[in-house]
């Protein structure tokens, strides 16, 4: 068997060793309950303070501003069903056709229990109109939830400007931070963001951690009731993956984005070197405004689960889309409201990571060369 | 330093390391995404596939009314949001007074928004009164709420004869059983549980991982919206966890509750000792229906928190109650309700857990027997 290329960063990652040997000790000897009394659950939650610490410096927070969550869409949720407690009276919410699952299913539960939303629609790149945003605001409005990047297609959205949009009709602005944290630098002070979500197995922290961001003065209600959390949010603290998360976003800071540039670099390589051997192609998206490890290329008449499959027996794993929306059968909602011509051009999305190598690139593309011909000589 | 000693399996447990061993990969190498559709993705979700049959076996439930959360409190204020959104015209929930802070918290959270709430008193030992129970239902209730086990004093309540009440009375019936889990026998059947939570920290597996059983039939709208968990619960799983908690249930399977009867005789033998070497003491709690592994103990002029901090300079580890209300400076809600001379007896609570042996008991009796005489003798 071909050594395995994973390329479905977006879905997951895998766990960094440093963030696992971080966590190790408290899934073994240091399993104190953070919220005892005595030294050895004091002990852990100090652990607790200093990952709270490393994720509000990413996000230029303050630690008292950060809630540890399970996961991103438990903050999403929260954050949205926290504006509409806020305001019961404004019964109107503007969101994106692009938006993720859980951004999608809480709108679409709000909606039957009376509210109004407004989903703005993208162009062909998949970007928003910000005229559109300002027109749809009314004085029922009582939140803007637009993520910061698209997960399938990469997307960057202008956030500040709509930060300012928000904050200038006084209206809470949400944004799903997912795929863009650890991507890009984001400065919730400086993209006037109300609250924000954040995932760490999109960081190379485990599956089944998150984080919310709740700008200090904004009142809360939690989703989950109970002690912990300073009263917003309950559930006795999983020490082992906050620790991880915190490792992770360490991590990010102390590498200060630089890797990153050379994971565009890597993507633009792999853009090019596509373009350069197989014809018929299209890469999706804002390409001027596009997170730097994604790409979603589709190959005229090639139907991307063939590819996909083909590219699995290879042991090379790209996806089709959103692992989060995979077991729908319906095209992806995002390309969909792009308006793409999904017949004759279905996308695959190849999502690096950390960890990819130019050489699994070379070996990719060559497969991916292969294939696509192949399939195309078929007919 | 002496070896730790630690009494407070009923605020957090160690991992156990068959459970360790098992989540190791997935936190390593085995890190797909396991809703997508590759192969990579799909073996870890036959491994969520397995651990569900284990919670449902340990359940008698069916592995589709088993949803995987972060946490009982996720899953407790799941149970009850869905009893309030199912009948939004019947405005009355009847719980207890000594249930758990999530539990607690989400009633507090309903009786803001217009839900009227009954708090069934208990008597001194801690038993609830099930005609105050059957007088208190009305036509509005949409909700009974009533823990299994209480995690303070360890009181099993009559579960069987509340979901004859409930049935009887078309009222859904949650149970809280976190604290029971592992250690008795849980039959949701048998018992006519309709919706029901248990936790992994409790039972050897790490933090941050849960469980809801919704019994089929039930009309369920998720707390957490995505796709995953059948749409009932969004976010991307937590793999590692999930594949811990099954290996729990699995090995309580395997045990088959035998070394809950050597826990329940090492907890007697310990009571005995303490009574034989220490005058004046008071254990709370219904002593012929209880957990087999707690005991709430109260010596006469002897403040439990100075007990807890001496006990604790030997490294020896007990409660005042639980860890998830530690930071409140109040007396425990459970013991005021039991209306326990706390001035005079304030109780320490010692939760034994599989990895207590009866020298850890033989030395934690002396010790306390020296502390207690010391702190009398001082006066």
């Amino acid at each position: 068997m071909n050594e395995k290329i994973y390329l479905d960063n977006n879905a997951t990652t895998k766990c960094d060793e440093e963030v696992l040997n971080a966590m190790l000790p408290y899934l073994k000897e240091q399993f104190g309950n953070p919220s005892s009394t005595y030294s050895f659950g004091k002990e852990v939650k100090d652990k607790i303070i200093n990952a709270r610490k490393r994720i509000a410096e990413l996000l230029n927070a303050d630690e008292s501003e950060i809630i540890f969550t399970s996961c991103a869409s438990e903050s999403n949720v929260t954050a949205i069903m926290n504006a509409v407690k806020n305001y019961p009276e404004k019964k109107h919410v503007i969101t994106t056709k692009v938006e993720h699952a859980s951004i999608m299913e809480t709108m679409k539960y709000i909606e039957s229990i009376g509210y109004n939303i407004t989903y703005l629609s993208v162009d062909n790149l998949g970007r928003i109109n910000l005229n559109e945003l300002e027109s749809s605001i009314t004085d029922n409005t009582c939140l803007i939830s637009i993520m910061i990047a698209n997960n399938e297609i990469g997307n960057i959205y202008p956030i500040k400007e709509i930060g300012q949009i928000a904050k200038k009709n006084n209206i809470l602005f949400h944004s799903d931070s997912v795929q863009a944290i650890g991507k890009i630098k984001i400065d919730v002070k400086e993209l006037n963001i109300d609250t924000l979500s954040l995932s760490g197995h999109k960081i190379n922290a485990p599956k089944g951690i998150g984080a919310l961001y709740v700008k200090n003065g904004i009142h809360f209600t939690p989703l989950i009731f109970g002690h912990q959390e300073k009263n917003r949010r309950g559930g006795t603290e999983n020490v082992p993956y906050i620790v991880g998360l915190g490792k992770a976003a360490e991590l990010i800071l102390d590498d200060n984005y630089k890797s990153n540039d050379k994971l565009g670099q890597l993507r633009d390589y792999m853009e090019t070197e596509i373009k350069n051997n197989i014809a018929d192609i299209v890469i999706y998206g804002d390409l001027e405004n596009r997170l730097p490890n994604t790409s979603s290329i589709a190959f005229k008449g090639v139907k991307a689960e063939e590819l996909l499959l083909m590219l699995e027996s290879f042991n090379i794993f790209v996806s089709t889309g959103s692992a989060c929306n995979s077991e729908i059968a319906e095209p992806s909602h995002v390309l969909t409201a792009c308006n793409a011509d999904l017949e004759n051009y279905s996308p695959i999305r190849i999502s690096l990571g950390k960890y990819n190598t130019k050489n699994e690139i070379d070996t990719f593309v060559k497969r991916l060369e292969n294939i696509v011909n192949m399939i195309r000589k078929r007919g």
